[in-house]
């Protein structure tokens, strides 16, 4: 595979290209060898930056396991033993949220990564996602079936975040890893209860045996392509602001979707429980109109069509579902 | 599975409500088990029509495999059976074309039964593909890894052509096929070396293993999300008819992508061969710009940049590539 520490150095310097001289750029690290591979190549590049550039660390410590703070106090210092400074600890917790478990610690890491850039004065903070990682999510979201959305996987920045390593193979980015550097494995990562477990150990391997071995590349390229396309018609369902049936029947189905979806969404119906067979019952009121009462969506709320508009109105008389 | 025949049934009344009285509609017929169910179900449709429509098969006959003419005259005998009428059998050569093996026997099948429809004076020409086979399509498709449109899969309508089983399970459709007929298994189905082959018996079979009994709905889901996204986003690359960069640079990445895309295969890169790392290359040329010299792309093309617009032109010097 080459010199698989160059390619991860490389890929760290294309994405601080555009940082400002001066700047301070921070890791995000869980111990695992990606990010403990991200973190090695980042102290790398900002040392030989001629000042340029100044890399910091920030351990996550989500608390779910035995032993969470004392492993995030060993990363910590691996980081510091790395030449990263300053080095810090968030500590998550994200029992509570509306989008799940796994949802909610997302966001709550993200919370606290954003928090602790602040603190540092830092404007990029980098993620050490890797492209089997996008390929899983991608896998992932196809078994959802909610479409190019849910297939456009993490994008390469976002925010002030950047995934500098979504190019380059998992098993690259660990055998750059350096020698002497101890990673931790995420159990979660090994157990088959997680759907993101079974996809990495079962599902990609008998992709990659049956469809050949470029499958894990190819659904990165595909995230990408599909994150443009939902970003396109996304952007032009947002600058759709009527809900008048002429104009919307006028409208590619592909952005009327959106537009309904969105108003759905905006009258209250919540987002994971607003699906495609849903948002598609709602179109026929637009495109099948032979006078239906309406369409009862998720948070009791019923579209219905009046006056040459859609109205999207609480249900009465039924409970909330 | 509830009553699989009414399902079938329902799908292909469903399928022909627009059709006008009197038409005659044909069933396309491999002799395998999933357009025998079509055919037995159309049969039955038509014959309770009240004289509204008239249904008729083709069998066609690819020539690939030792027997196949005898299998044909026995698919048809048995499409009289079922009351079909008439029924044509057609002879399909595809030895040649663009577009690979299975590519091109895809279009010198649909050719031979769009003049086969002509002859018979028929409208529409149904066809057996089940939701699994959208769901294989879908999987072939990410595993090119060409984006949104390679996973759009088949359409229920395009032109003549109507696939009312697009919905229902491959199970449902063979479940309800009459007891009697007998189906004929393309061996090509079962034979490893087909990467369709190997989706259909050991892809799918461990995604809906590993990621829950809803992934070939939810495959086929996709398809049609992708199908509508890649539809619009066609639609307005087609209507952009300039190469002008300052013109370019404004649009969607996604449009832009399909601008360049087109361009590129009008001045005579293959389509097969012309990849998104090609196109994306390209683009670099509007949003990257700093005095390429320019973009070798497949059939001794090259892209450049002069006076504010991109350029298609054959490469000097240099053997096709």
């Amino acid at each position: 595979m080459g010199h698989p520490h160059l390619d991860v150095r490389r890929a760290v310097r294309a994405a601080l290209t555009e940082v400002p001289d001066g700047s301070t750029v921070l890791v995000a690290c869980s111990g695992g060898a990606d990010s403990l591979s991200l973190a090695a190549a980042t102290a790398w590049v900002a040392a030989r930056s001629g000042g340029r550039l100044r890399a910091g660390g920030v351990c996550v410590d989500h608390g779910l396991q035995p032993g969470s703070a004392e492993r995030a106090r060993a990363t910590a210092a691996a980081l510091s033993r790395l030449g990263l400074d300053p080095v810090a600890t968030v500590h998550v917790n994200a029992s509570r949220g509306p989008d799940g478990p796994e949802g909610n610690a997302r966001a709550a890491r993200y919370a606290a990564l954003t928090a602790a850039a602040d603190r540092a004065g830092a404007c990029v903070v980098l993620l050490g996602h890797t492209l089997d990682d996008q390929a899983e999510t991608v896998l992932l979201g196809l078994a959802r079936g909610s479409g190019p959305r849910s297939l456009s996987g993490m994008a390469e920045r976002s925010g002030a975040f950047r995934r500098p390593l979504l190019g380059l193979r998992r098993s690259v980015v660990r055998a750059a890893l350096p020698a002497g550097l101890e990673a931790w494995d995420d159990p979660h990562n090994e157990d088959a209860a997680y759907a993101r477990a079974r996809v990495r150990h079962r599902v990609l391997p008998v992709l990659e045996a049956e469809l050949g071995p470029g499958v894990a590349e190819a659904l990165a390229r595909t995230a990408d392509l599909a994150r443009a396309d939902a970003d396109a018609l996304d952007a032009q369902a947002a600058a759709v602001d009527t809900l008048a049936v002429a104009e919307l029947a006028v409208l590619p189905r592909a952005v009327r979707w959106r537009v309904l979806r969105r108003a759905a969404i905006a009258a209250g119906s919540p987002a994971t429980d607003l699906t495609a067979a849903h948002v598609a019952a709602v179109d026929t009121l637009v495109t099948a109109w032979r006078g239906q009462i309406g369409v009862d969506l998720p948070g009791a709320l019923r579209a219905t069509r009046a006056e040459g508009a859609l109205h999207f109105t609480p249900r009465k008389g039924t409970e909330a579902g």
